[in-house]
């Protein structure tokens, strides 16, 4: 205890610990993916829940699944009144591949001019050891927090989570929350934090084409039989206009349009097209008509082909008219839309909008829930104020265009909102060599979520 | 000499030495593509040109190629007013696979309820033998032809004839002819004989498409950038009309309408829509409008794609905005098209048509002439004449939607046109197994040659 201790100068005094205990925790080459490393994953799932313990966090406990453990943790004498917040996180990490590539060993933390170099550093460990640490400068200073806090860490976010929404499901008394906080996102610039406060949605379907029952000469059948390449071809186009519009019927209805503010806001952010599409490779920008980029890529729905096969896709010209074809089509969906509404539409349209030449079967593969969060929710409210006094500045709202499927879960399964407040960087190049997290960001997000505990504790 | 016998009673007395001589080619397992066949191809070279000695050819020459030889021979003292025409074959033969399904080995003949099967029966062997007995017919019996002939057999037709049309090229005067005669096709019925006047061209390109410089994900990019999928859809797609018509500007210019005629004369073939859908497997015809099928497969250009591929092509859902996305586009051509400027006004029109948001590049893989024969032309006359005699009935005149690479190299090289006189039948299953020939149809195609020497000789 050391409650003569104000927050900042605990925070500033125990910087060098927070780096040696992250050090430590980077060391674990916890691969979800890479059955060889199983038991290290194990191993780092222990060392989470020690330090976990060691920061002051009770029931701690490490749930075994059918691969890798969840563990799970709490805090709860904020008393009934105090809101209660779970903070989501996971400790396993991407393979590191390509080794070669790696300026030091991807499970040898360097310091490299103010960045913390290793596999993980970023994605997720340097993120989510934060809120550990945000938790016990509170608990180790004074004993106690603002408010009831939950952590749920799992270790298999880079397999894609299968055992995540089978367990929020089987423990919704456990976990239950007012909201969710996720720091796995980057913020829009070296100093600008930002709450990402909305996600794109998926629908995922794959339609096969059949035309003739066997592939056929092209001189003696072409020209009296339909091509089921042909027949594809025309089906997808005419699945969008030329403003790029949809034009499946009912497709649009349900998406929740942008307001004006949240044009303007998006309008403002430090987003550069030019720069955007150098990224990309690509000849020129596309989408959408009256959208601006940022909105076409983050707010705005989708169709895109993600395969598309048939024929003879060999060297050289050989004359078949095939039997088959089958495309793979995703659509990123908005807001409002439901991915399961969305594929009935899709399906019926394509099965209606084919010719009687071929016969079409059209199947749902995968789907996702958007997300939105209400920008005036009370803890992203106070996830706002908190980034500002450990950033000096007032955090950004954005959206994504990608799909964080654990968000939708959380949603649907407790009822919780997610704010997702994250201290990493665009060019933090996580799931890459040299993966790194900026110090200065790791420190400021420590002093964020410690922050975090108090604001979430103001009444509005 | 027996020159008191009648043609008719000389073909009829010589049967069964016919069928004999034509079971003794069919033992050779002239397999071009095998090269474990190589020396059967050259034994089976040797018997050819044997037989053709022993019909009363003369100069008759192995020419040896980079891979199987070539066989020449002529008979020339008809005199320089009399026409001279060329007969074209093939001894080279298909693999037998799948061996299990042949009902007795593929080399060793067997008659069946007046058919022989063998590999080879049909194609080639067994039609183009028809001409060299034709010819002995006359020469054994009376010591001369009433016209000059020439044969030129080929040991490469089923692996595309790389060595043939270079052969013709560096051998202009020795093959002269006004007409080549060609038995490598099928009558339209068991009584049934068929002249193919007409035959499609090719024109067969690759268009490849590239958005961005490497695969994206989709929930990020989505929307912003161009889909080449996507692109190669819409593009592919506006090639045709909802009438089945192409829309390159240009593409119908030089085609030559069918005439009323021929348009009648289609319309009496023993043709069943029905019966032909079935064969395909379809579930519907398909085509160009104001056309029947007849006229759709034989006289009308098509496009058809033969193959096309991009992004993922596995199980499953992985969202990615792919990089590339490939097509192979192949055109019949009828007669009047040039394959040449075809392709070039193909290639310009996607170029054109290709949106700037990606890279478009077209690419010239292979193009064949179409050809159209007159059917007032005086060989094919005496070959209608021929037919006549020997089947009791007069063929019916027929256009094929398929190539004939070799027919527009004998117009192109040597300005003579074909004469497509089958002698096998649809259901010969010539390529497959327990390939067969109707013994009628071989002896009427022996009587039917020897009736065709004559009627050449026959001034309008």
């Amino acid at each position: 205890m050391a409650a003569n201790v104000s927050l900042e100068q605990y925070l500033e005094t125990n910087q060098e610990r927070y780096l040696q205990e992250l050090i430590d925790l980077l060391r674990i080459p916890s691969v979800s993916t890479d059955p060889a490393h199983t038991g290290d994953v194990a191993r780092c799932a222990q060392a989470v829940a020690d330090r976990l313990v060691q920061a002051g966090l009770e029931n701690v406990k490490i749930h075994p699944t059918a691969r890798h453990p969840i563990i799970y943790a709490d805090w709860l004498h904020a008393g009934a009144d105090a809101p209660t917040v779970l903070v989501y996180g996971h400790y396993d990490v991407q393979p590191p591949d390509p080794l070669h590539l790696w300026r030091s060993g991807p499970f040898e933390p360097v310091i490299e001019g103010g960045k913390i170099v290793a596999r993980g550093s970023s994605d997720d460990k340097g993120q989510f050891y934060c809120h550990v640490k945000g938790v016990e400068a509170h608990l180790q200073r004074v004993g106690k927090l603002p408010i009831n806090v939950k952590f749920l860490i799992e270790g298999e976010e880079e397999i894609g989570s299968p055992n995540l929404a089978p367990f929020i499901a089987a423990h919704k008394d456990l976990l239950a929350a007012s909201a969710v906080i996720i720091s796995d996102t980057h913020m829009i610039g070296p100093d600008s934090p930002a709450i990402t406060y909305g996600l794109r949605g998926l629908a995922y379907i794959e339609v096969h084409v059949e035309g003739p029952d066997h592939d056929l000469h092209s001189g003696n059948y072409g020209g009296g039989i339909e091509n089921p390449l042909n027949a594809l071809c025309a089906l997808v186009a005419s699945l969008k206009d030329a403003d790029g519009r949809i034009t499946i019927p009912g497709f649009y209805d349900d998406a929740i349009p942008l307001t004006d503010e949240e044009r303007a806001m998006m309008a403002a952010l430090p987003f550069n097209d030019a720069d955007w599409l150098k990224s990309a490779g690509s000849p020129q920008l596309y989408g959408e008509k009256g959208y601006t980029t940022m909105e076409r890529i983050t707010a705005r729905p989708t169709l895109d082909l993600c395969g598309m096969w048939g024929g003879f896709q060999g060297e050289g010209a050989k004359t078949v008219l095939p039997s088959k074809a089958g495309v793979k089509l995703s659509m990123r969906l908005v807001p409002g839309q439901d991915p399961e509404k969305i594929t009935r539409l899709v399906i019926e349209h394509i099965e209606r909008a084919a010719p009687p030449t071929v016969r079409v079967r059209a199947q749902n593969l995968h789907g996702g829930d958007p997300v939105l969060v209400s920008r005036d929710n009370s803890a992203v409210q106070a996830a706002a104020r908190a980034y500002e006094r450990a950033f000096k500045r007032r955090p950004v709202f954005m959206r994504s265009g990608g799909s964080i499927p654990v968000v939708a879960s959380f949603l649907k399964i407790l009822g919780a909102p997610s704010v997702l407040m994250g201290f990493g960087l665009g060019d933090d190049l996580i799931h890459s060599p040299n993966e790194k997290l900026d110090l200065s960001n790791y420190f400021r997000g420590i002093a964020a979520s410690a922050c975090l505990w108090e604001e979430l504790a103001v009444r509005p």
